[in-house]
């Protein structure tokens, strides 16, 4: 076996200085951690989508684009989503959902402007569990507030990046152009170059299953030529207006505790008997960014 | 604007020494091709899968995976997938088709075993087109004849790597378990770890959406538990056996060519308004590796 460069993240393991003699499976890990190491999902920053197919969860990351994640909660208590409908799903890129152009609300909303919020602040008090391999496209990559996160220190910027399931913010030309009226996910291959070119908003933690299977638009990029073809959404509600009996409880794991070290470590080093090259390495977006019903 | 590092490809542009006033799209830049910029696929590497919903093209890689691309060929010859399935779907990683497990013809190749090919002797005959951004999992990374490949000059090895589309040889816990009677395609972010430890034959060049939409399995790992939920493949066929008239005229874009490192430095340097940050730079996974029909 050979890892290519000297670079490695020596994690807090879970288990003690020693690796253990069998791997630990992710499943393992997670049944070994500690309630301490989970942190419920704040409702005021959860969102439930429900479509036809059963329900979409996305968790809203406000301390990374907090004006967007407002206009959004706005839109939503004002239900807006209701009625909305998937217009476009472009094969290995994203789905879009929105209300249809003609629509009345639609027209309203294409005049307001929402400040970008591409990147934000590098600061202390925010959590960043860096990763120690080499990324393509920023100088530092890791982990904050459950969320695959980039950095420059030299121009003490972080922002989210684009993985497979981060919900951002569409605009058209200008930076300021989006208002949170049009949201996208992404469902392939992560397009990182749109880090730092559009705001994202946080990522869906559960049911993107959901969405990546929506039949591909036959227009250009993916969106429906027929509104025949867009997919209704039923509903979009923050989890803290929802009941208590219709509320999901999840639980996400600290992406600061010692057991996501355990998880980024043996997703980088894979001692399964399976794997003839361990590899020694892991991608900001392959790494497994646990939530779970709660005490389940 | 900022560029991270000073590493940069400096591709021979199809329009000379001088960048475009207005950005040139894929689109632009495929129509000013040289018609000798094109290859047309082998109809001995080109398998048609033909599913309810339509077909899959694949283009195999025989200077990657020799053993197993002639073992792929001799069973579709036999027809050996006519009356397989999509027994697996699992969200963000892969779908995987065979015959059932209780199938007779499944049980015979269970037994059979067909050797590793998870890398090669690099070669100096095999063309090779490097992309010259850091690469989180491989010293150098690239295109040859078609496809992403990585390199480890140290170790004189080139593998294909996995990426959007890529298509494997599933396997066992031994290393030449595999025997191609049962294969895999990507459907999610590149799964990168699986480089170097199992077979990649090839990707699938047309008709990868007929394959994403699948629903996922509801067991472990996305197999399907019910085989009334399985998806039928109807056959698969080399191209050279299909009568002409039945063929799909595809050419696929030389990736040693002027205007394939065009692309490359397109995607690389985003100059289309939208675009607030150039961003500089570009994964090996997200190259469009342009296919079409032949005259198109």
């Amino acid at each position: 076996m050979t890892r290519w460069l000297a670079v490695a993240i020596l994690p807090a393991l879970a288990w003690g200085a020693e690796p253990p003699a069998k791997p630990l499976s992710l499943a393992d890990l997670l049944q070994a951690s500690a309630p301490t190491e989970w942190r419920d999902l704040d409702p005021q920053g959860t969102l439930y989508m429900d479509l036809p197919a059963g329900r979409v969860v996305i968790e809203l990351a406000p301390d990374y684009a907090p004006a967007n994640v407002e206009a959004i909660r706005r839109l939503v208590r004002d239900k807006y989503f209701d009625g909305s409908f998937v217009i476009r799903s472009q094969d290995n890129y994203v789905v879009q959902w929105a209300r249809p152009d003609s629509d009345e609300r639609a027209k309203a909303m294409a005049k307001v402007k929402v400040k970008a919020e591409f990147e934000r602040p590098m600061d202390r008090k925010l959590e960043f569990t860096r990763l120690a391999y080499p990324d393509t496209y920023a100088p530092e990559v890791g982990f904050s507030q459950g969320f695959a996160v980039a950095r420059d220190a030299k121009r003490g910027q972080a922002w989210l990046v684009h993985c497979y399931g981060s919900v951002g913010v569409g605009r058209d030309n200008d930076a300021d152009s989006g208002n949170g009226s049009e949201l996208y996910a992404v469902i392939g291959q992560s397009p990182r170059s749109l880090d730092r070119n559009i705001t994202l908003v946080g990522r869906i933690v559960r049911g993107i299953e959901l969405m990546s299977v929506i039949p591909r638009g036959p227009g250009p990029m993916g969106f429906y030529e027929k509104p025949s073809d867009y997919v209704p959404i039923k509903s979009v509600r923050l989890a803290a207006d929802v009941p208590d009996a219709d509320r999901v409880r999840l639980e996400a794991l600290r992406t600061d505790s010692a057991t996501f070290r355990a998880v980024v470590e043996t997703r980088a080093n894979r001692r399964e008997e399976w794997f003839k090259d361990p590899v020694g390495r892991v991608g900001v977006c392959n790494v497994p960014l646990p939530v779970r019903i709660k005490g389940s």
